[in-house]
C-alpha cells in the first residue's frame, strides 16, 4: 500500500458508537510488520467461559493461520482465549516457515497473557508469499498485554485495515427475555472479495452466553446469507476468517433466542455491506435480487453471474442502464433460464419482459435510477420459486489504480 | 461505439495477404444499421456443393440468428449457400421481432441471390435488446448481390467489426497429397470474450472438399482448444458464431487429411489469438499453461481461474510479478490443488516452488519478464498428468473506458 486512498464515497458518515462488551478487552500496536506510522497489530483477550464460533475461506491454498484457527474452534475457552491479528502480511503460501510463524506467535501470546496456546487464534492479512517477520509482532506483546482496555474496539478496527479506506464496525443492544445483551463487531476487507469469505477478517463479540454448537450453527447459517453473498471482484482470499466470541458475561443464555439470532444476522449483514461499500474503487453499491428461479441454488448462480460480470460492473460505473448485459450474464451463468420468460428491473423501472424490452420501457427513467449511489438490479426468471440476493459494487478506474501497483 | 479507439498495441503489423478461395465471393455495404460512415454488412456467396460446419455460443439466452444457424447446419449446400453478417446490432433478446427479422433477411437474401433460404446463414453483432432495423439491410441486398468479388475478404473483415481496433485475418496454403489447398479466415471480437465462443464471429473458407461430418468433427475439436480457450473478461456473448465453409472447388478431398486438420487448427488458433490481442484495453498478451493437474478438466479450470482473475489481470497491467495472486486463483478455482506441491513460473523465472517462494527467486528477473508484451504464466500442480493452455490479456483503464459508456 504505497499511497493512502481517498475514503470511499459509499462509507458511513462515521464509525458507530459500539457498546462495550463485558468479558473482552483490546489493545493495538504499531509493530512495523510492513506499514510505517500506523497500528498494524491488535490483541483481544476473552474472559474464561467464552464460546468461539467461526467461518473460514474454502480456498485450497488457505494460509497457515486459517488452518490453525480451524483446528482450534469448538469447545468452551475455560481459561479464556485470545485473538491476535496483524495487517501488512498475510503469512500465506509461506511454507513451513508460515506454520512456524503461527506457532511462535501463539506461544508468545500464551506466555504474555496466560491464555493456553490452544486457545490463541491468529489472523494475518496483506501480501501473500512474503515471510512474516513475526519477531516484530512478538516484540510488541508485552505492550499489548499491558495495554488492554475494554473500550479499544474502534482502535482494533483500524489496526486490521489494509487497503480499506475506512474502519468497519456495527453494534446492537437487544432485549432477550427482559435482559440486555450486547453485540459489537469489526471487519476489514475491500478487495479480493468473493465467496467464500474473500479477503475479509471479521471479529464479533457479545456478552451473551451461548452453547458453542448453537452459536456455530447460527454463525454458519448467517454467513451463507451475508458474507458469502458479497463480491467485489470474484477473487477469493486465502486468509478470510470470521470469529464470533460469546463471553457469557451478561449471564443471558441466547442459545435458543430468536431475537439474538436475528440481531446477529443483521449485524453480520451490516458488516458485509460495509465491506462492499469499501470495495476497491467502488462508486456505487449494487444489490442484485433474483426471483422465480428453478431453485435457490440457481438463483444464487444467476445473481453471482450478474454481480461478477465486468461488463455489468462497468456499465453501472458509467451509469448506463445496459440491461442487455444482464441478459448476457443470465445466459452465461449455466443455471436454468428461458430467454422469453425473463423480466428485468433497474430500481422500480421494468426494462425487459417476456424476452424483450418492456413495452413500458423508459430510457430516461432507467437512466435516472442508474445515477443513484444505490443500484438495484432485479431479475425474475419466471420458472419457479428460487430466490437469492447478493451485493456488489461497480468496477471503476479506481480498482485498476489500486491493484495495478499494490505491491510496489 | 461513440469514439474510435486507438489500434491495440498487440495488433499484427498489417492485415495478411489472404489466398483467394475458389468458390466464394464477397461484398460489403454501408447500410447504416447503427454506425455511420463505415461498412456494416457483408454478404458471402458460396458455390454449390459447399459443406458447412460450425460452432456456437452455449448461452441460454442466445440470439435469434444463432438459433437459426444451428438449425440450418449439416448436409451439403447443393444449390450454394450464403452468409450475411451485420455489425452494430446483435438482434439478441429482441423477442418475436428478432425471429421475424431473421426470416425477413434470409428470405430477402434468397430472393436476391437464388440461394435457398434454408442455406442462408446470418449473424448479427453489436448492442443487445434493440430491435434490428432489418429494412436497412434488405435495402442493400441488390448492391451486395451485384458487387460480389473473389477478392473481397479483407473488406469483409472490416465490415464485421464492432469495438475491434483492427480487422483479423489468417490464411494458409498447404499441400495435400501433392495438391494445393487454400484456407482463409476472418474474425471479429474484442470484449465479452470467454468460453464458450464469447462475442466472436469467425468465418473460415477453404477450397478443400470435405465430408460435412468429418469437417464438423475437426471444427468442434479445434474450437475446444482455440476459441474456447481464450478469455478477455469472463463474459460470454449471446451471439457467437463460427462457420467453416468448404467449397470443394479445388477437388482435393481433405476429410482424412492430417495436413489439412493441422492447418485448420493452426489457423483457428491464430484468429483466436488475434481476438485476445484486440481485447478491450489490452496492453499485454498472456499465455497461461497448467501442467501436473489431476486431470485435463482440472487443468482447464485452474487456467481459466488465473486468466479471469481481475487481480492477476491488473497485476499484469502493472507489470507486477505478484505470484501470490496466482496462488489465490489456484486456491479459489475449485479444482484439486495441494498448496505445498505448487510451482509457478513467470516466463522462465521460477517464482514459487513446494509451497513457498522459490529459493532461486529473483524479483528483478521476474519483474523483467513482466515488462514484456507477451507474458507467460506457468503452474505445475504436482498432482498428475493434466494439462491446459489458455490465452488472455491484461485488465487496464482502457477496458473501463470502453465499457463504461459503450451504449452512450
Amino acid at each position: 500500500m504505497g499511497k493512502s486512498l481517498a475514503v470511499s464515497p459509499l462509507a458511513p458518515a462515521a464509525f458507530p458508537d459500539l457498546p462495550v462488551i463485558a468479558g473482552v478487552t483490546f489493545a493495538t500496536a504499531a509493530a512495523g510488520v510492513k506499514y510505517q506510522g500506523r497500528t498494524d497489530v491488535m490483541l483481544a483477550l476473552l474472559a474464561p467461559g467464552t464460546a468461539m464460533a467461526g467461518a473460514f475461506t474454502r480456498s485450497a491454498t488457505r494460509a497457515a493461520p486459517v488452518l490453525d484457527c480451524q483446528a482450534k474452534l469448538g469447545g468452551i475457552a475455560e481459561e479464556g482465549a485470545a485473538i491476535l491479528v496483524n495487517s501488512g502480511n498475510a503469512n500465506a503460501f509461506t511454507g513451513q516457515g508460515g506454520v512456524d510463524a503461527v506457532s511462535a506467535i501463539t506461544a508468545a501470546v500464551a506466555q504474555a497473557t496466560g491464555v493456553p496456546q490452544a486457545r490463541v487464534f491468529t489472523s494475518s492479512t496483506g501480501v501473500i508469499g512474503e515471510p512474516l517477520p513475526y519477531n516484530r509482532i512478538t516484540a510488541a506483546l508485552g505492550d499489548l498485554a499491558a495495554g488492554q482496555n475494554a473500550e479499544g474496539i474502534a482502535a482494533a478496527a483500524k489496526a486490521i485495515m489494509t487497503t480499506d479506506t475506512f474502519p468497519k464496525g456495527a453494534g446492537a443492544e437487544i432485549d432477550v427475555d427482559g435482559q440486555k445483551v450486547r453485540i459489537a463487531g469489526i471487519a476489514k476487507g475491500s478487495g479480493m472479495i468473493a465467496p467464500d469469505m474473500a479477503t475479509m477478517l471479521v471479529y464479533i463479540f457479545t456478552d451473551a452466553k451461548a452453547d458453542q454448537v448453537a452459536l456455530q450453527r447460527m454463525v454458519s447459517e448467517h454467513c451463507d446469507r451475508t458474507f458469502n453473498c458479497i463480491t467485489v471482484d470474484s477473487d477469493t482470499s486465502t486468509s478470510d476468517s470470521l470469529l464470533v466470541a460469546a463471553t457469557g458475561a451478561s449471564g443471558v443464555d441466547v442459545s435458543d433466542s430468536a431475537a439474538f439470532n436475528t440481531a446477529l444476522h443483521d449485524l453480520m449483514r451490516d458488516l458485509a455491506h460495509q465491506v462492499v461499500r469499501d470495495g476497491e474503487g467502488a462508486s456505487k453499491f449494487v444489490e442484485v435480487t433474483i426471483s422465480g428461479a428453478a431453485s435457490d441454488d440457481d438463483a444464487r448462480t444467476h445473481a453471482m453471474a450478474i454481480a461478477n460480470s465486468p461488463l455489468i460492473k462497468t456499465a453501472v460505473a458509467g451509469e448506463d442502464p445496459n440491461w442487455g448485459r444482464v441478459v448476457m450474464a443470465i445466459g452465461k451463468s449455466g443455471a436454468a433460464a428461458d430467454r422469453d420468460r425473463l423480466s428485468i428491473r433497474f430500481g422500480d423501472v421494468e426494462v425487459a419482459k417476456d424476452g424483450w424490452r418492456s413495452p413500458a420501457y423508459s430510457e430516461e427513467a432507467a437512466a435516472a435510477h442508474m445515477k443513484s449511489q444505490e443500484i438495484l438490479i432485479s431479475v425474475d426468471l419466471g420458472l419457479g420459486e428460487g430466490t437469492a440476493t447478493v451485493w456488489t459494487c461497480d468496477l471503476t478506474h479506481g480498482y485498476i489504480e489500486i491493484n495495478a501497483d499494490y505491491r510496489s
